[in-house]
């Protein structure tokens, strides 16, 4: 009977296969439809066609095809401030009548005072304290019911849409065309690991589990009513930017990624550590050269200096000496935001 | 031309569906042969059978099946020592010719001078200075080289067989049975995450990203030949154990599991979250019996006591009171080891 049950089910397995090669080969589109013809899209393309065609010597076997994704102005917008900061600025409002000392005290003072362009020059370590304080004392779940809720009513100064739909639609058919080629497609965001998972799997497609950002301690304990319950705590477990990044793949992944995506120096260990394995790597960063349609800054190529998501002129030198394709938002995105049709 | 090249990939498919659904009727053979009837096996038959039946008001969509596993002492032998102590020692031995200090300093000290049944009694503490100094100061790269030579020489004191056959072979049916059906299988081990992501693939078929275990810091720097790499610290960052274990499952999965298989105390809050989630879940424990196949101790249930692995007599309680299955290895399980036929 054995043989006979596996003769039945390899019969239908192949037949399955011819047909939905069949069928899929009918259904060949552009997958990268929002990308104009280029260097950028070529590289795309190029890189999924050799990892998965298993007669190339550079073929990728599917449990080692890791494509790894900044967040922050590689797939949506970061002008003119980290969407996580503007959150916490208005969390800082929210919470400051339980909090009489932060009128008094830097950097809650000038978030309670000030205006937001005022507070862009924000050192990391001011954006730190204000995270590590707004953050914590409340469970994982209080946490993204408090995320979710800002979410749903926040707006983008200038775009006057909510955050969740300034993506930029060629990295989301990017992330869609590795998955469909069996990339597992990860985040990798010096933003806050929690916080992104809210809204990861709806909008990007990426289940919590493939979200990697900076993360604080958490601490298992019991609620009053006695249910066990994660707090998180205001101290920093991984800071997931620059060395950090490499650090945090390891931790999560533990595989080195085939492709990276990444648009400023933060990024720049992450495209390093992937371009350093072995067989073809793609390295992509995202240049903002065009104001009219989203933010032009660097200050790569002349473009306009800025402290939010620097791509620095050293870091656009080492792309071209290392074959990392950068992508320019005005030349090579046909189209960057799903509403823009 | 769209619509038709989409009807022509939906017949396609529902033929492939159809075809795979007979296919896998006539190949239904029992998955858990090694397991005999019983109401652990029911239990997992159970959660199965609802958890995957969209019909069924307790279904759990595909992205959310996760199922965290325990290692030492759930899915492979632990006595007389953890194979990690075992690892541990043997490379304090072979790295004392460049620690002379380590003659006169203890743990160490004990370590090179005594037998390994009168280390035993190791605390935690010692076993983390042991594993501090000698699992840091190299890459990744090497510690996996390091633990990969180690394993493929190294053999169990009483089996005398590599510490990667002492698998249990009920256990490695129930993960394959669980991933069939479309649970995510997860590793939540107090031993080391690098260790574990050694030879998880190969023998478990889990891979690393699906490793969860303590961890120590990692610093992506440059080597004396200007290559990238990651080097261990000697610093922890997760000690994954007890109400570790929810919070390392938290930092890498950020879900919930539905299923979570343990064998002692340090998997009791492992248990207790995933027991407090919503709809149905399986908590399981495995209580070593059996002392002729494998081992026995508890205390509970008046077996003898163990300084590895503890299962208290108030783990037992819960787990009853709780409704948390407990696998009695001497009557649940058929066979223990795949040689063993």
């Amino acid at each position: 009977m054995k043989t006979s049950r596996s003769t039945i089910f390899g019969g239908a397995l192949t037949l399955c296969a011819s047909l939905i090669f069949v069928a899929a080969a009918h259904a060949q589109t552009d997958p990268l439809p929002s990308w104009n013809e280029g260097p950028a899209k070529q590289a795309i393309r190029d890189f999924v066609r050799v990892t998965t065609d298993k007669a190339n010597l550079r073929y990728v076997p599917p449990p080692q095809r890791i494509a790894t994704f900044d967040q922050d102005g590689t797939l949506w917008v970061e002008q003119p401030l980290y969407t996580q900061v503007a959150f916490a600025i208005d969390r800082v409002k929210a919470l400051a009548p339980k909090h009489p000392e932060w009128k008094t005290r830097q950097p809650f003072k000038a978030i309670l005072t000030g205006n937001r362009e005022s507070l862009a020059g924000f050192s990391i370590q001011d954006f730190e304290r204000v995270v590590a304080e707004t953050h914590s004392g409340i469970t994982i779940e209080e946490f993204h019911t408090v995320v979710k809720a800002w979410l749903a009513t926040a707006k983008h100064p200038r775009f006057k849409r909510p955050y969740t739909e300034l993506i930029y639609r060629p990295m989301l058919e990017v992330m869609r065309y590795l998955r469909v080629n069996g990339y597992k497609t990860y985040i990798v965001t010096g933003g806050g690991q929690e916080f992104v998972r809210v809204y990861a799997e709806t909008v990007y497609g990426v289940p919590p589990e493939q979200v990697i950002g900076s993360a604080g301690k958490t601490k298992y304990e019991y609620s009053p009513a006695g249910k066990p319950v994660l707090v998180k705590l205001p101290e920093a477990l991984l800071i997931d930017d620059q060395g950090g990044k490499p650090e945090g793949i390891n931790l999560i992944i533990g595989r080195r990624p085939s492709a990276a995506f990444g648009n400023s120096t933060g990024d720049r260990q992450m495209l390093e550590y992937t371009g350093t394995g072995d067989g073809v790597r793609l390295m992509m960063l995202v240049l903002h050269d065009d104001a009219p349609r989203e933010y032009a800054y660097g200050p790569a190529r002349g473009l306009p200096d800025s402290k939010v998501g620097v791509f620095s002129q050293a870091l656009f030198d080492e792309a071209t000496k290392k074959g990392w394709t950068v992508i320019s938002m005005k030349n090579d995105w046909k189209n960057i935001f799903a509403w823009e049709e």
